[in-house]
């Protein structure tokens, strides 16, 4: 029995798309949607592929995706190599199989069935891909993004499909993502000799109570949609390997996820005033890589619940942990933006799988939320 | 003007005798001390040689040197060579002239002329030279100082001729050096990502409280010879340079310089039980390089004292501040053991210098010391 969502998804998989590498994936999307009656823009920035598709006028339903994945790692450790998928026991294997390229051809497919059903759709169907996401993502979908702003487009509604899921497809939608703030802290001392330390300055111990304090902070209690802000020690380091020698500086970088009660700018200031408090001799700098975003209730979050509750058993969960996702950068259009995808419980790992019986599914939940939002 | 002490620090400066390699200065020494009818015994050690020679008997005088040197380090920053001396303005330059060829030339000179004036003195004149003393120091003066144990040597008293001196020849004179006692600690945890830290445990996080209590312990106050015991922290690690990723490990490298008020054990003892307390998961390795030692009053401080005063309108003052020496090991046999050398402030820089009328000064100081206890 051939099902289009699993032959399309194994077509991808065999495309080698390490980001920012396409690998062809996106020429294979693009004569499909051009055969279902899409218009496609190519918008490539630098080394990253990305197009714009879309179909009718009016409001606007937009699917968005990757195509590029992570690397397959060691391979040794892959019953089948990361770029020849597999079916087994009802799992298809491959990498990028849960993330994400089973969700393209999912939504691909959903799209050609949508348009040959209802040829006459009411509002706009588009797609919105990307083959830098797992990467640095800077010539990706904030740039498609920044193009389509500049020109006026629209956009009312956007389904990213990232891998949600938790156990079962569609227990877990995410609307919305804590943003992103990393800190690169780099304290001050005086180099010298450990058997001088009234000559030297050791910035590891001028730093620790700073540290201490950092660590013990709660910076919110989070709120409805969102957990509290976390932050994370990522890295640390000071030495130059001796163990005669007192260091003359300590890097320390950590990285907030943030829920909307705070904004990035509240957090700068509440540590720079920590570390001045502790009268450190440092330099800080920040690094934005995502404003949180929410989509409460509305038009989209109805469609989607309402498809999810269609094919399981039960009602999705909102929520909005995790990490970043390309949704942020979308967010800025204005559009109610949701993620919907197969089980993560597999992304970027070795024998990443997704259920081919999860992917005809999600491929039917897609068509049911064009079907409630563009017909 | 010809000096015979600036003429063999300029010898020995020639030879490039990088640790552990001699290059050809104890092959130097031991002519001229044989010319001078001493006994002289090679003792090789691995990539190490080092040698003990003797003249007379009984009561025991040694004095201790190291032929190798530190690298010259940036050749740019020199304005002669570091292994070509040069004289300018009553200072004479080169890699080792004051740590510690210059030492060892004046020893050399003061023996010979000791011999010449007392060729039938009492006591016995002994040399231990090694050519590892700036590196790892395995196979230098450890082990003579184990071979001579072995075999029932005794020394009484042990001149070890490092750079001592502050601002003048003979300010500072060490009656001993403080034990080096370092930790290499790995504090465990589990990797993750910093979206999910629920699903993490960090390492810096869990230990970050351990380590601020570790740097604000006050270990001891010292005593009439010590100065309070001292830890720094070297080095610290932790992180894969990714600002998303979790550690799962934390490395961290401290050193303690502690005085006679504390043994290695009771310092083990008490980090132990801090971590412990602290529940951290973790490992730690430590690693003595060395005893403290301590030469209060008696015969060899009385002498050193009376040397120094004897040239210079000062008393020298006595400490054990500063870093280890090959003292510590002599120290194990039994002697009495002073450390009286040149000005220390360039020793290891670009540009390393002695005063050649400092030079002229030590080697009288030692001969009157020699004067003093094997005459």
């Amino acid at each position: 029995m051939a099902c289009p969502v699993l032959e399309l998804t194994q077509q991808l998989i065999r495309r080698p798309s390490l980001s920012p590498d396409d690998a062809g994936c996106q020429a294979l999307l693009i004569s499909r949607l051009q055969a279902a009656g899409f218009t496609v823009e190519p918008m490539p920035f630098g080394d990253t592929l990305n197009f714009w598709a879309w179909r009718g006028e009016g409001r606007t339903l937009a699917f968005a995706g990757h195509t590029d994945v992570v690397p397959g790692g060691n391979g040794e450790h892959w019953f089948t190599p990361p770029f020849e998928p597999a079916l087994r026991d009802g799992m298809l294997y491959g990498r990028g199989a849960a993330d994400m390229k089973g969700s393209l051809a999912a939504m691909t497919v959903a799209a050609e069935r949508f348009v040959a059903q209802h040829p006459d759709h009411r509002g706009r169907l588009a797609f919105l891909v990307t083959s830098d996401e797992e990467s640095t993502a800077v010539n990706g979908t904030v740039k498609v993004v920044e193009a389509l702003m500049a020109r006026g487009e629209h956009l009312d509604y956007c389904l990213v499909g990232e891998p949600s899921s938790h156990r079962h497809v569609g227990d877990i939608v995410k609307n919305g993502r804590r943003g992103s703030l990393t800190a690169n802290l780099v304290v001050q001392g005086i180099q010298g000799h450990v058997a001088y330390p009234q000559l030297a300055d050791n910035p590891v111990h001028r730093a620790i109570p700073a540290l201490n304090e950092l660590v013990s902070t709660v910076w919110d209690r989070g709120n409805a949609f969102f957990p509290p802000t976390t932050m994370q020690i990522a890295n640390i380091q000071a030495g130059s390997g001796s163990n005669n020698v007192i260091p003359g500086e300590l890097k320390v970088q950590f990285n907030f996820r943030f829920s909307t009660e705070l904004t990035d700018g509240q957090i700068r200031s509440q540590v720079e005033a920590l570390l001045q408090r502790h009268g450190l001799r440092y330099s800080l700098d920040w690094w934005l890589s995502g404003q949180p975003f929410l989509t409460a209730r509305g038009e989209l979050v109805e469609a989607v619940v309402n498809a999810v509750e269609h094919y399981q058993e039960f009602t999705p969960s909102l929520e909005t942990t995790g990490g970043t996702s390309d949704g942020r950068f979308i967010a800025r259009l204005g559009a109610q933006v949701v993620e919907l995808g197969p089980v993560n419980a597999t992304i970027h790992k070795v024998n990443e799988c997704v259920s081919a019986a999860d992917l005809q599914l999600l491929s039917r939940m897609y068509q049911r939320i064009m079907e409630q939002l563009v017909l």
